[in-house]
């Protein structure tokens, strides 16, 4: 499978129960999905203040770590990459990706 | 290609240019990337909402806006996923998704 | 009592139960906790942007639009301007502004 | 002055320049706009989760934090809690505190 965002959340997977000491990731985890949320809402500020500043090098980076702290949340709440894969694939099957212009926002 | 994120960046980038009253993603580069930082943000802040609402339906939503407008601000900024990817496998090669730990954050 | 943020909060809490269509304070109390903390959300984010602009008109106009938000956000949620000037009271009380670097952060 | 915003900002204004190993708002300030719009999204973000988990006293809590880290982004930026409390005025003055409804919002 050469989808990079599952084989980030199949990585993340695995580390669930592992020792918090040890990895980043299992520490995130044995923080629930308060930690795992104020992490992701971290590092998206950081990919918004990357695109503003213009540099392409450190929004890579950024996105990278939005990815990954998405996927963390994901596993937090119990959520696969299959599920939102889903929504994606319901929206460009119905009426495409602009979809969402239709949509009613809060 | 089987990677949902690289299928949905084409597809942003495809509608680069289009009559923006006609395309979401178009009215959104049109926008530069303030706008689709702004965008991305609001999405980022729905989702932390959605997980800590311990809504899954929601946050599956969510994370697709997240991907969609995070592949949006990509686009506005010139990055391509496979820049992204880069970082994500050079992380793997080197010590792993648990690097992040000791990268010195600002 | 010449508090800015005090009189924003009682112009605010004059417009509860007013009708949403003509005020758009009484919209968003209307719209609940989560409508009235996406938009403080964004706005946060707004501020950032401005920020990093070094767009000093920007901020300053972002700055009234996050103290406005946060203020709306407390009459939501059913908190004074006094629940939170006793935080900073009682922070300033024990170790001064800086007692914040000691707290355990999340 | 009775203002809390005003003397919370007198304070921080009054640490720039101290030891930021002594100083956590000097520490901040020593970090530049960038730094201090991190901390801010991220207070930003805690404040949304406390609201949304209907924790009253947390909110309070988050909402010191954000005033703070807004403060101390003014100071970064050269701005002051007058140029803020202007805007604010200013559409008090003019069409009331539901100006904001008709303002464009990108």
């Amino acid at each position: 499978m050469s989808d990079a965002l599952n084989k980030l959340f199949a990585t993340i997977a695995s580390r669930k129960g592992a020792d918090p000491s040890q990895s980043y990731t299992a520490k995130l985890l044995a923080g629930g999905v308060e930690k795992c949320a104020k992490k992701f809402g971290e590092e998206a500020t950081e990919a918004v203040i990357a695109a503003i500043q213009k540099d392409k090098a450190e929004l890579a980076k950024e996105s990278a770590d939005v990815l990954y702290h998405l996927a963390v949340l994901w596993a937090a709440s119990g959520l696969t990459p299959d599920d939102v894969y889903a929504v994606l694939k319901a929206r460009e099957g119905t009426s495409g990706l602009d979809e969402k212009a239709s949509r009613p926002k809060g």
